[in-house]
């Protein structure tokens, strides 16, 4: 479109604030706890805020320095993840006021601790999506997709919580599966071939190094990302599940690693992504009683196919279906979600009462039968096909959404890079006179290859 | 002065380290909590301690990374940073005993948790000045600045608390206005053209994103920052009015930065620090009832002052002022800080115990008239009113107290650095022979330029 | 062996993982807080998991990027850290049950939050040993010292708490001094002259950098360390004395810094680490009343003797003994873990009832005479003796222990590195043909040395 970059951006930023700030104006308050208005009873800051705060290291940090790790693009990786995460959460609130607020009640929407998590859930959502994007599209296209894809994460989340009721605390379907598949829709319509032969499409050591920043405050913090949505033994639950199942994964992790290199050696991609595959495959099972062992053994699995996937699988989704994945999103979120999801239906299938105890209606609200709105009185049975079906609707309309959304951001409108830009901050950033750290090294083999001053160099390298 | 640089530091530290331990041996003790001798009632770890933690974080890995965007001066940046913030709190606590204590009461000094957080806080404002000083002063120096300082900042906290009872439970004029305009005022008594002339003075592609380790963990937990003063439903509010106003401050904030370039791109400098001036400006009135979309408002106003700021404010600074602000911390806390200042005056000219409930006489002890110290019966007016004398009363002491401090740090027996050391580490630490990373990118146009190689890159670059 | 690596880090870590889940299947199950079977009363998560979270960050966070330092050595130092930690603290779960546990009462050891935190404790045990191994050793050799160490350190605290009864709320004995002296054990079984010699021993500048991310979160979080096995009024004594040390102890080191160098300059090395030093020496008597002053002269001492240690101690170590230490972890775990030991020894021979009140019988049992079990009614004296007693034990066991192991890792099975890949990540890991950060400035002395190019680089530099 003829409207330069200067004035398209800060449009649509601005006009993105802007309606949100008037929708905020009109119909969103303080949660009753902070209304000095309303009489206190209970301030649920201890309870939610460290747990909270957890998530949200995971989402700005933890996202933030694992997309640094492309050498040219961490300006980017880390800039697009913090503007989209904050776009995300507060279209969330409104979003989900539409999905799950009784509009009929009159009440207005409440903004609360609460609803900032269930923000920080559904901007991870879309940075998970933002992985298979990352370096191929331009900050108006990722806009566009963080409107529709926070509208269809929260529409499954509806379909799956209200009506399925099916169980997953830690996200595992909604959040890492539907993110997964939804980007990679949309990454198969943006396909260009250059999107795979580009040369910026490369990490470097010191990116790989940022990366690991990133990782490590995922690993650390994931048992509070499983656990803030549970309640009581539940949560205690969620908190040890989650640490045993990503023990287990980073052990295996690099097994793996090992075991599909030719000299043995590990790959830091590996570590960097797949030890975390445990955090995802054990999120929906986190509060049930699937025993320490259990956990460790999710962890296990996640690491292999996680590591596998980003070994092979990367390639094969790339050649026979068009879907890039420079992140390897399938690896980190897809397929340990889906584990995930099987591993909450098979759970459901063995729940009673008395391997579940108490927690069993806390955690399957439909398998009761005392008239609360959930509860139909379902089997066990029953309730493991509902966790199927709650994985089944997650993949179609994370698929679905995600092609339409990708076939809007493929308007020429929204500025996608050029080839030349494709993995390169130099797009939409300032970036100094010297450059970025990966072009210093290419320095040498082209004084090497110059012959000149090989022979000074020989005796030293 | 004759002696050299270590003798003088060691001297100095050692000196006032043993003058703090004699110090703490005559006057201070724990606090009751912590007394074992004391009957044990309540202890005020839960309560405190996460939040605490949160702003320890933010004033040592915060302002610590924040300070390595100069490519040359990382080690000098965070080193300082940790050196000025452990100074702060130790002293901190014997200057607000001076300040704050009873001393005919007779007890003793006490250190708690609650004064751990006054020590971060004042630590705080002494790194925000030490950003307009940031390479441009030696060790020493900067000592002199944080014993002075720290006396200034608590007799304007001490009137501005006790005597005119003005509300800042963020801190953002006590701690962000006051640190800003002390650190502008002593960077103008210590102004040398070099320091603006200098080769060193620049960032480069990682120093920027070491930098973003500090930009985004002052960012997620800016909430405790302007929560852990306030109680009950208002600590709520302060952690929800922080959140909204940083979310829409980093959307603001591109859209600006983008705006403000020829080519509609983004300074990393203004997602660096920009995206945070919202945390500044909602500071004061954080836990007042502003509502979700007030904090929006607020944030968004605070993202394209401290944007303009960086595009254009650092140059008028210099070239009208010759108050030479190298981190931009005039836009970072400065302005914001005014915004804010101004914000919670307007707030409490409009406070009524209708729209503010309970927490009337929380957040403006001095409204009420029941006879405490505080209360003497102030209409909303003049509440206002004693807030902006709050303001004028920090910006006073900060500017002449800043001049003053100047002047003695301005003093040759503190070892300013000589030209050729300005924003380079190698004047107070031991360097690799490798140097600088910054020294490796210097060889690419030096080989090009030789025109030696050309013919055999150009194929490839 | 003639089995390639890829088979036998494989081998040796599925098997590793596969037995512990083969032993969690049998005797693992959760505390009873978290089984859903037991009837509910009390959740330990408010009250444990901030602080748990703290100490996880400190071990996988802390450790993990303190010893990214090695310029060519990054993934490994990440990447190993994290590996010995996942299998330390699942293995400790085991080990801790063998000593520990009651088997006769036929009870299920029970995974709990507390058994996580001794589980980070013990990751933190190994992780110290791998300092003074960092480079040298294979990860397989590294396998086999955490399965071995953590038998060792367990038989020491079960020795030290359950039999000598001897106070050591941050495990400045059982986790810091056994963590060295093991190490340095092993190392000196282990010593090769190129060990010293490698041309590959060095850090970088932001090699530099990234550690400084794991010395400022070890620097924060450190009070959560000491604090966390507390209880009560001690839980925030340890919290305020850890404070107060490492406030001194970054000063002093700064101090002493300076004054052991010629030019009167920092060396990063001891920001790096020194500073962190007073954590350490506060760790025993963390939570007994010391006095805030009492924990700031403990800090300075303990920042003097790292700083000495790393100035002059690990030449000594390496020349007279032949114990080399490239982490420095006798000057920042060692000599600290002993003053701790010492001022701790000391405290107990002065408490009596009048100075520590109702808290004596909390930090002492064993000076109860109210018939439980630890109750033997010592004197101060006699416990202080105890106190001296577990340091002896302590580095009794530490190091038989570390000889013993070091035999083992020594066998040519466990495939050390070649000398060309000591401190080189090629050994283990795929590097791009980039190469490390570290080639990059090579470059530079080979062109100027040309002569080539001297001329026209002359006026510019």
């Amino acid at each position: 479109m003829a409207l330069p970059k200067r004035v398209k951006f800060p449009l649509a930023t601005l006009l993105i604030q802007a309606v949100f700030i008037i929708i905020y104006v009109i119909f969103v308050d303080y949660e009753d706890a902070a209304d000095p208005t309303k009489p206190d009873s209970d301030y649920p800051t201890p309870r939610y805020y460290p747990m909270f705060q957890d998530v949200h290291v995971m989402v700005f940090v933890g996202f933030g320095f694992l997309y640094t790790f492309l050498q040219r693009y961490g300006y980017s990786g880390f800039g697009y993840n913090i503007l989209l995460g904050a776009v995300a959460v507060q279209w969330t609130l409104i979003v989900r006021a539409l999905f799950f607020h009784d509009m009929a009640s009159g009440s207005r929407v409440k903004m609360s601790l609460i609803e900032m998590i269930n923000g920080d859930f559904n901007a991870a959502t879309v940075l998970i999506s933002f992985g298979a994007l990352i370096g191929k599209t331009g900050p108006l296209q990722l806009l566009v997709m963080v409107i529709l894809e926070v509208v269809f994460a929260n529409l499954n989340q509806y379909i799956g919580t209200e009506h399925l009721t099916a169980s997953d605390v830690g996200g595992s379907m909604y959040i890492h599966v539907f993110g997964a598949y939804f980007g990679l829709a949309v990454s198969r319509v943006l396909y260009k071939d250059s999107h795979e032969t580009s040369t910026s499409l490369r990490s470097g050591y010191l990116s790989d190094i940022f990366a690991l920043v990133g990782t490590v405050f995922l690993w650390c913090f994931w048992p509070s990302f499983n656990a803030v949505s549970a309640v009581d033994d539940g949560r205690l639950r969620a908190v040890l599940n989650t640490f045993a199942s990503l023990l287990a994964c980073v052990v295996v992790t690099l097994a793996v690693s090992s075991m599909l290199s030719r000299r043995g050696t590990f790959d830091i991609i590996h570590l960097q992504n797949a030890s975390l595959a445990g955090g995802v495959a054990v999120g929906t099972c986190a509060d049930m009683p699937i025993k320490p062992w259990g956990a460790m053994v999710i962890g296990s699995l996640a690491a292999i196919i996680s590591t596998f996937g980003y070994k092979y699988g990367c390639d094969i989704l790339s050649s026979k279906w068009k879907v890039h994945d420079p992140a390897g999103i399938n690896n980190l979120h897809g397929m340990p979600g889906i584990l995930a999801a099987l591993a909450g239906a098979a759970m459901a299938g063995l729940a009673t009462s008395n391997n579940f105890g108490d927690s069993l209606y806390v955690v399957f609200p439909a398998r009761a039968s005392n008239g609360t709105i959930y509860a139909d009185d379902r089997s066990a049975n029953e309730q493991a096909g509902y966790q199927l079906a709650a994985l089944a609707t997650t993949l179609g309309i994370a698929i679905v959404g995600g092609l339409l959304t990708g076939l809007v951001m493929r308007l020429p409108v929204w500025d996608d890079p050029e080839d030349e830009y494709l993995y390169d901050d130099r797009d939409y950033w300032e970036v100094s006179d010297q450059g970025f750290p990966s072009d210093l090294s290419e320095v040498r083999p082209l004084n090497t290859g110059g012959g000149l001053l090989t022979n000074s160099t020989n005796g030293e390298m």
